[in-house]
C-alpha cells in the first residue's frame, strides 16, 4: 500500500481525487492539506465525503511530503512552485496538477503566465503526464505534471493527425467548451450560479495560458513547430469539456477511412474510445469517469476535418489522470482504481 | 457469480443498473431486453457504456428468466405484473423496480393507480425492499418489490419518530422535491428541456401514486393507521430527491435530542448518514452514490420536527437500491459493489 | 415625468429596477450608486443595459436624494437604515428594498436579525408594501418597505383564507422553494455555480428571518396571532420563487370552493392569476412579470387546503413590485410600466 | 391598427410572438392557428399568457390570411411552402419563420432539405428578411423569409469584414452553440431534460441545413462564392445562441482597428450592439430582447480575426426579427414593440 497526501485538498480536484482514492485498492490516504481551511475536518468542507474520510486539515509543510509515498499538489499556478523544490528534496513522488512545471521552456512560461518562473531548472526535470503519449517516462518520473484539461482534449483529439503529418500545422483552430468546475472552487464573479446560468460566452480568445502547453506537445508528436488558436468557453454546466478541432488536411480523406486510422492509433488505450464514423463525442457520456470520446468527421466540401473529444474536465482533464499518471509511478497497472463506467443520466 | 439479466435496460434505472453491474464483482450480466430497441446494441442507445456491454437487445420472453439468477425487471408500472406471474414460475429472483407489488392490499393498488391488480394473489409473496425496514425478509425472498424513490427518502426521514410514537400520526406533512429523471426515459412534454429548465413547480399534490405506499410502511411501523399529505415537485436538476418532512411532536425535543436518537436509529446503517445537528441535507452531496443523508432540525416554536433527507432518486431511490436488494437476496454482502463515495461536484 | 434615483444599482434588484425604469413613461433616472463600483459605467458593470443608460456610479450620499422625487435603496439590510433618516430629511420618497423597515416592532426586529434597529421611531412610518394588502397607506407614504420575495408569495397564497378564519392559524406551514438570484449578486460559497447546480436544500429551517415578516401579516390579516413554520429552500435556477403552503381547513371545503374565493378575493388584482382549481402555479410562467399566480388545492383525505403560489423574486419578489410602490406614490396608474407578460420558456 | 394573426402559435416562436404582439401598440391579434391543439384556448398550452389572450385555437384555412392584415407561419420547414401559394392569393402579407423560402435556389433547397421545393416560382419573390441587410426589399415585399437563428448571429458577425473583401473566403469556420429552444417544442429525445441538461455536444457538422442560407448571404455580400465550415452545437440553456466565427485576415490589423470598423459598420442599426475591443460577446446579456452583441479580437499570432456574436435565438434569431420585418412591411418604425433592454440575469 503506498501512503498518498493531497495538498489542496478542498478545492475540486482535491475532493475528486480523494473521492478515486477511497476506493483505489493499493493505496492509503495520509495527510490532507489546506490553507484556509486547516484545523477544519475534511468531511466538513466536502460532505460529500462523510463517512470516507476523518482526517483534520493542516498547511502544507515539507513534514508532508516525507510523511508519504506519493504526493499529490492540488494547488493555484505559481503557488506550486514555491513548494516544489523542497518537497522534491523529500525524494518522494509529485504530481502536481498546477501548470507550473507543463511547459519545457521557461521564457514560455513568464511569456504566458506573466512571472518569471521560480525554478527554470526543474523544468527539463518533469514529465508531462499525458500517458497516451508519455507513458514510459512518466514511469521514471520523481515529478509529473499533470495536463491542463483543455490540453487534455485538444491533443488526444489532434493527435493521430498530427502524427502523421496530414495537416497544415498553422490553420489548426481549437474551440473548447468547458463546464464551470474548470475554473476551481474559488470565489469569483463569473463563476456565481446567476452569472453562469443560461450564459454562453468566449474569453481569453487567442491569449488563454494553455495555449503553449497544446503547441508544445503538437509540435513534439509533429516534429516541427505547430500553432494553433485556441479559444476557450464557459458552459452552463458543472462538468464535462467538450473540444471541437478544425483541421485542414493535406489530402483527401472521408470520414470512415479517419475513423479507421483513429481507431487504430487508440486501439491499445483503454481510456480513449474512437466512436462510430459520423457520431460526435458529448460531455454526458464521458461524466464521472476517464474516458475521452473522440468523434471524427469530414466537411468533405471544404476538405477539413472536424474532430470532437469530450472528457469530464476534472477527471481525465485533472484527477483521474493524475491518479493514472500515479499508477504507473507506481508500477501498478495503470487502470487500478480508474475503470468505471460513466455516470449517465 | 450469480448470472443475472434486466428487462427495460435501456431506460434510465436500467443504465444505471447496468453502470453498477458491470463492476460488481460477484455477477455477471446475460441479457438485456427493451421492446422498441430490440436488435441495437446496449452501447448505441447508452453511449456511456460504449466498451462496457456488446449485448444486443431482445424483448422480453420467459426465456430471459430462465437464463439467469436474478432478473431486474425496469418496466413502467401495470406493465410488470402482465409478465411476474409467469416469469416467476423459473423458480428465480426477481426485482421488480415498478410499483406493481409494492401495496400489501390489492383493493388500494386498484383505487390509486386506476386499474385492477392483475394477480393480487402475488401482493402477498411479494416484499417491499427497503433493507433498513425488512432485511430478514429480503433474504428470504423470490420477489422483491423494489420502493418508490419518494417513499424511500420520506420513509427513512420518518422512520425514527414513527417507531417511537412521539408523532401525531395524522399530522404530517411530506414536501418532497425530485430531480427530473425520476420521471424516466420516455418522451413528454413536462419534461422537455425548455418546459422543466428555469421551472419549479408542484405535481399531484395529494393525488400522488407513492402516497399510499409511505402510508403502508410507516403505519406498519407505527402499528397504527399513519395518513400524510404527500406533496411532489419537479426540480430543474437531472438527479437527486429531497424530502422535507413536517412532523408535530408529542414531546418537547430539542435538535441534539433529536438527532441523537436518528444517529443512534442508524447507526448500523452504512448507506444513511445522520448529518450533525443543524445541518440539512443536499442532493448534491449524494449523487452518483447509495447514500440517504439526513437532517434533523427543530422548529422550537412550533414544536414542530423538520426532517430533511436526501437521496440519489436514481441510485437509492430505484437502481442501487435494487442491487442492495440482490445483495441480500444473493447472501452476499450487502454493500458489495455499492459502497463507493457521491460524485461532487 | 417624476426623477429617479437608485442607490445599490449593480445588483440583480438594480439591475432589475433599471430594466424596468428605462421603459417607464413617467420616470426619468437621474442617479445610480454602487460603493465598490464607483467610478465606473454602470453598462460596464451591467452589460446587459449597454445602449440603455450612460451614467457614471457614484457613492451614496444625502444630495442623491436631494436630486430626485423617488430613491430606491436596494442596499443590504442594516445598511439602509443607516442612510435612512439623512434620506428622509431631503423629503423626498423613498422605497427600500431592504428588510429595514418592514416589521413593526424594534424588538422584533433585533431578535431575528441579532442587532439593534438604527431607528426604531421610523418603523411606525415606514408602510410594508405589499398593494394588495395596503394600497391605501402606500399611496400616502414617504417611505415604503417593498417586502421580502418569500413574504410575497407566502402572503398572497395564504391571505383568503386567513382573511376569513377559514384556518387553524398555529399550524400553518410554508415550504418555499427560490432561485438563487433572492440571495443577491454579492459572492458566496453557496451560491457558486458549481455549488447550486444540480442540488436542492433546505436552509435556515424555523429560522429565516422572512417569518417574523410573515407573521406580521397575517396577523394582522387574521386580527389574532398567527404563527407558522417557514422554510426555505435553494432551487438550481435563476429566477422564480415557489411557495407550497399546508393549511388544515376548520370546515370542509372542495377545490372548486376554495378557487372560486380566491378568484373572488383577488378579482380585482391586475397581478394575482388564480389558476383554475387543479392546476399548479410553476415559476416558469411568471418569469420576468410582476404576476403571481396561486393554484388551490385540497387534499381531502386530510382536509388541508395545499396552495402553491409563484413569483418571479426579482420582479413581483422585489423590483417591479416596488416600481408598482412607486406608481402608487406618484398617484399614476398602479400597472405603468408593469404590464408585460411572462417570458417562456 | 394592422389586424396579425399567426399560424402555429402554440410553439415557441408562436408563444414568444404573442409575448410581443400583446403589447405592441400598432397591431391587433386576430387568429392563432394550431393543428394538434385546434379547439383548446391558447392559454391553456401557454399558462404564461394567461389573462392576455382568449383565443380558441383553430385550425389553419385560407380564411385565416383573408381575416388579417399580416400573417405570421410559424411551421416545420416543407410545412410552410404546401400553404404559401394558396395563403398568398389573399394579397396579405405574410412572414414565413420557416426555411422554406429563404434560399434563392431550388436545387439548393432540394439537396439540403432532401426534397424538391413545392413552388420554386415563389423563390424569387421571397425577400430574406434580415433587416440590416436588406430593409429596403422588405419594405416592399409581400412574402418576407424570416432568417434561421444560426444565420442571423452568423451573418452579422461576419458581414462588415465580408463587405470589405479583408477576408479569404474559403477559410472561414463558423462554431455555433445554441440553447435547446432552437429545437422548438416538439418531443425529442435528444431535447429531454435528462439529456441535454449536463451535456455539450455536436451535431449535423459540415451537413446542417442552416449552412447554405450563411453561404448565400455571404456570397451576395461579397460579390463572390464564400464556402464556410459551419458547426452547430447544443448547450445545456433554454435561449440564447453564441456564434464564434474565425476568419484569417489578408491583411494585418489589431483589435482597435477591428473594432472600429464594426462600429462604424452598425453605427445606425438599433439592434446590434458592438462591444469595446477585447469584451466578448455573452448570451446572457442579450437574453429576452432583439439585439445583436458582437465581440472582437484578433490573433494576431495567426492574424486571425474571431468574433463572437449573441442574440437569443426566439428574439433575433426568430420571433422579434419577425416583427421587425413586420414594422417595416407596414411602414412603421422598425423598432416598434422591440425596443426594450434585455432581462439579466
Amino acid at each position: 500500500m503506498a501512503k498518498v497526501s493531497i495538498a489542496g485538498a478542498t478545492g475540486y480536484t482535491g475532493i475528486e481525487l480523494l473521492r478515486l482514492l477511497v476506493k483505489h485498492p493499493e493505496v492509503e490516504i495520509v495527510t490532507l492539506t489546506a490553507e484556509s481551511h486547516a484545523g477544519k475536518n475534511i468531511a466538513e468542507v466536502a460532505p460529500s465525503l462523510k463517512g470516507w474520510l476523518d482526517q483534520t486539515l493542516v498547511k502544507l509543510s515539507p513534514e508532508v511530503a516525507q510523511g508519504c509515498d506519493v504526493l499529490f499538489l492540488a494547488l493555484p499556478h505559481t503557488i506550486s512552485m514555491q513548494h516544489v523544490p523542497e518537497l522534491l528534496q523529500s525524494g518522494r513522488k509529485i504530481i502536481d496538477l498546477s501548470a507550473d512545471y507543463r511547459l519545457h521552456d521557461a521564457q514560455v512560461y513568464g511569456d504566458w503566465y506573466k512571472t518569471p518562473h521560480l525554478n527554470p531548472e526543474l523544468l527539463s526535470k518533469a514529465v508531462y503526464g499525458l500517458p497516451e503519449l508519455h507513458r514510459k517516462k512518466i514511469k521514471q518520473a520523481q515529478l509529473v505534471a499533470n495536463p491542463g484539461c483543455y490540453p487534455t482534449g485538444a491533443i488526444l483529439a489532434l493527435a493521430p493527425l498530427i502524427q502523421q503529418h496530414w495537416v497544415d500545422g498553422q490553420s489548426i483552430i481549437i474551440d473548447s467548451k468547458s463546464g464551470v468546475s474548470g475554473a476551481g472552487r474559488k470565489l469569483s464573479q463569473t463563476t456565481q450560479f446567476c452569472e453562469a446560468n443560461e450564459s454562453v460566452a468566449a474569453y481569453g480568445l487567442g491569449e488563454h495560458r494553455h495555449t503553449p502547453e497544446i503547441e508544445q506537445e503538437l509540435s513534439g508528436l509533429a516534429g516541427q513547430g505547430i500553432t494553433v488558436s485556441f479559444s476557450p468557453h464557459l458552459m452552463p454546466m458543472t462538468r464535462g469539456l467538450l473540444t471541437t478541432a478544425y483541421v485542414p488536411l493535406k489530402k483527401s480523406m472521408d470520414r470512415q477511412a479517419l475513423h479507421d486510422h483513429f481507431a487504430k492509433f487508440y486501439k491499445n488505450e483503454r481510456f480513449v474510445r474512437v466512436l462510430e464514423a459520423g457520431r460526435y463525442a458529448n460531455t454526458a457520456h464521458v461524466a464521472g469517469s476517464n474516458f475521452c470520446d473522440i468523434g471524427v468527421q469530414v466537411d468533405t466540401r471544404n476538405n477539413r476535418a472536424i474532430l470532437t473529444s469530450a472528457i469530464d474536465n476534472l477527471m481525465k482533464g485533472a484527477s483521474s489522470q493524475a491518479i493514472q499518471n500515479m499508477n504507473l509511478m507506481l508500477g501498478i497497472d495503470e487502470t487500478t482504481g480508474l475503470d468505471a463506467p460513466p455516470l449517465f443520466p
